[in-house]
């Protein structure tokens, strides 16, 4: 302690080192840093550690975040190449890995996430055991599994981001159909993150009225007021916005901010998030799909079992079966 | 779980009972629940438990509450008479206790609260071995002695919210005056939570610029315009209060909680509460007055030691002898 | 401007001396200071004003609150028993009111309270005559169709609090019954606020599920698992409460500000809220009932037109003629 | 309206086309987007215009941002080239500005903004005849003046961002050395945003201690804790973070989130900003320099003469005589 803090001082006793609500974010590139950006500025949490390998960056981010203490909450930012840093985590989200390159195959993609995650996701369990995996990295499923099976943790404790996302997005294009707010239109899309997600179009509803009871074409084809270009605009908005600003990083970073949330503050929120699907839907694989689940301090606490259309448990089916393809061609 | 939750749900894991930010208030009187309403509305915590001996007003209170949850974070909300519902507390505050009834003396009332608090601070200690204690009740200094001795914690975890409430008057009532808002103004009154506080006039400042700078006589009797009527005003607040409602509770409620906030989210903010001064300041007895202080997730972790003037220096001394004086006379 | 102060600042421009938020709360009982509180402590409005007849609570309450400035957003807080304070409200929130005397008759309460009104909303329009009146008085149906008479205003601007309270209610229990968080449950009361509210089944869903295609007897006598009785806790809990603890406060204040942030940040929310029912629902009377409704800060921008059972409709109609009725005999 | 919302809603008004805190933020770069993403997710405006001249960019910003709102506050969130979007704001920050190229004169540098703000400013006010304008692009002090003139404005209504973001990183690296929160520390840096600005070291206090007092030769070259080269790690600050991660944003946007905060909420707050100079300190020239001020809905209201040194004065008269060469030489 410096000569005017002995002066200014007394001590009583140490501070202590860390808060119970820490979170740790590895990947501090655009998703990495709206998530931490998230977290800090809507209070979830006053904890948070970033990982990442490039150490310039890294400082970087940490030194600007730590000029804005005052305007948060005097958060505890630390960050380091260094997984020691990350100890005591109650909840690991991460957004590291690498992209697809130019004729890449999607196998060679996820193997080589893969052997990213194989140093990241144990160095996180090594120092905190306890933790919560939260995966937004993509593609999102297949590497929700990898992290599962090389944490080692049960199953409750290790999910994807998933569909969240794809559910908020859905839910702002039918709000704007419509002219009420967001959160007034409920609506899920479950399955893959991705370009195979299913709308469950049974489920929208404002107030608890079925849209679909009012227009029961909405979702199919010859719908005349063709509600199903919204999914296809879900589906579009990332690599839309990718071709109009390069990435995407503020709707994703709210929404891991938002899992951050329900689980710190053990709310048990339904969130459509990736989940092990194995024995539910009638699937049969040990694969990651998002479904809506409620989320807790433990983790993923149930999976809401709604009344899927056939077709759209036929997608899931596929899906299924398509990722525990890939996944059998993986070298763990 | 009923048949339509086990149609609707597929179970995970168990949920986890409770959070790491759980807070305790015992007492539910109009303190106490403006102090719960307080950590609840502002989000402090998202787990509180009401201890109280009046079964029925508890219940009331704890359906009320919890009839509010989809305005709040869906909290969890306990209530109950027996202490083991306070089992895992990170935080205990204490606002209960008996009043002064008339013609009764200081010693006998600070008896029997004391009375009542070998009741209430061994249970809190047996189910939270390792929370932290803030004692709102009153006469606070000394309560928060009884507290600290009947716990058996280390002094950095047993405090009182002391003259926290009293430096947050004086600096709303010297705004006024200036026309600025409450939180640019910085101002502290120390020592006895009650008539003979001392309001620290060297410390008053604006932007860093002191106020005695400007008018030197500030805080004297032959000051023309007479800023030492702010510091009778603050202890006459209370009176005038219960005076014109009959209690007061939304301030000191408030005040409450900021020390929660502090303290759960591990800021490091100094607070004026009541602490073990012996050491500080030359003061030689073993009792609790309010001085500035760094709170944390462990309790106090720095007393501020500001350059009081002969008279303050006094103030506090007279202060402390006449607690030491109560002290020795209590039936512990 | 004080000496000090004169010498610490150099004027640049008088302070605005209203914010563009202002919340004017008519009645300082336990339902207007817990809406006041609520409306501070969530951040819903840093401008409020206080309205009573009885000066000294007023004053009590304005001195408690002031003094908790520090702890909120150094809001601008008023108090009078002259309307003329409220000028400029954006918003003002009825809570004031007489309550039934023994062995009274609903139309002669109905009438006292008309009386008390005929004061206060032409005061309340003629200092903020672009106001949004929400009313939460008892009884709240009939005193929203007082209040609109009186005031003058398109039938946009004036609602009652109504059943947003029974919702929040009847959520929460249906979600300790499900175990998940209350705001993952779906549901909705609808009709009369008090003893003939509507809880309209068929809507109550969780992420999209209807809990009645799960058990189709919700609702019904003959369901084995009897959820209709969680419709009888939402109606006996006010009564409940009042016998535990002598009244309600922390929810319906909290209700009331949940109303105040829809329509002060314009958000588009549904709300369960008495609105002007005529030609809804086949409805033929010029009364209110609550229905789910799209607030924002043009006051009710839309009615959400549910598909109702045709006992609930027959309920509603039982209402809005019994409400006719009942304004039938009041003398305006 | 579409079909299925005919069906849904029965209309009873058109919605509220904004909220009375309508905020633009022109400039849509790293500065620009974590200043509109701090106004969002702290919740501090919910009506947020974003203003570019590239369309691309600005679409992709504006969606990812919408695709985020059912995690905000349902915000009303626009974007558009054309300056009739931002009509009826109520603050304008200004982002935008071209960059120093290498070899440039700060004269040209500042001739090619000016440039820049000539469309800029009168734009904005033409659509918002009443706003309060905040520059944050740089030159700041410079730039503040430009808008000032081109805006026709009173005085209280353009500021610059100025050295809130100095005294920002002050606070923290001082807490950092004392141990305690950045919000406890309290310093200010004033003068030019950058390399010539003005610690006021009389002014550092914690609880109204003045480090000063404990270590004279605080901010000195022969301070043996040699305090002063906190100053000069301010200043480094911004070279730093961009040498390591490219460009500074997180905490400049914070920091502009935290004076429209003030603004909007007329906290009257005290806040280091660029302010019109002319009088104060004996300043001669019609320049900007930061000083403390009190912010409000209207704009500054007060500037807080601090006692400075002789060489904080002299500081002072120096820049401001540098400014106003520079703004002679300007093409306005």
């Amino acid at each position: 302690m410096a000569g005017t803090a002995k002066t200014l001082f007394r001590v009583v006793t140490e501070p202590c080192p860390q808060t119970s609500n820490k979170v740790t974010v590895v990947g501090t590139g655009q998703v990495g840093m709206a998530t931490v950006f998230s977290l800090l500025s809507q209070g979830v949490s006053n904890d948070v550690c970033l990982i990442d390998m490039m150490a310039d960056k890294l400082q970087g981010e940490l030194m600007d975040l730590q000029h804005g203490s005052l305007f948060l909450k005097n958060p505890k930012i630390t960050a380091s190449k260094d997984y020691r840093i990350s100890a005591g985590s109650k909840l690991c989200i991460v957004t590291a890995g690498v992209r697809q390159q130019e004729g890449e195959s999607r196998l060679n993609l996820v193997q080589r996430n893969t052997d990213v995650f194989k140093h990241i996701i144990p160095s996180l369990v090594q120092y905190s055991p306890n933790t919560i995996i939260v995966i937004v990295s993509n593609p999102c499923d297949i590497l929700t599994y990898v992290a599962w099976k090389l944490s080692g943790l049960p199953v409750c404790k290790v999910l994807g981001s998933g569909t969240n996302l794809d559910s908020s997005r859905f839910r702002f294009l039918i709000s704007q159909k419509l002219g009420c707010s967001t959160s007034s239109v409920h609506g899920w899309i479950i399955g893959e993150h991705g370009d195979s997600s299913v709308p469950v179009w049974s489920g929208v509803n404002v107030a608890g009225v079925r849209l679909k009871d009012i227009s029961p074409k909405m979702g199919t084809d010859d719908d005349p007021e063709n509600w199903k270009s919204i999914h296809k605009d879900v589906i579009q908005s990332a690599y839309e916005i990718i071709k109009l600003k390069g990435f995407t990083n503020w709707a994703i970073g709210l929404s891991a901010a938002a899992l951050a949330n329900t689980i710190l503050s053990n709310q048990h929120n339904v969130h459509a998030v990736s989940v092990m699907v194995k024995g539910v839907h009638n699937l049969e694989y040990e694969v990651f799909l998002s479904l809506p689940a409620v989320l807790g301090s433990n983790g993923v606490e149930k999976i809401v079992l709604q009344k899927l259309a056939p077709n759209e448990r036929c997608s899931l089916k596929f899906s299924a079966a398509l990722m525990a393809e890939i996944q059998g061609g993986l070298k763990m």
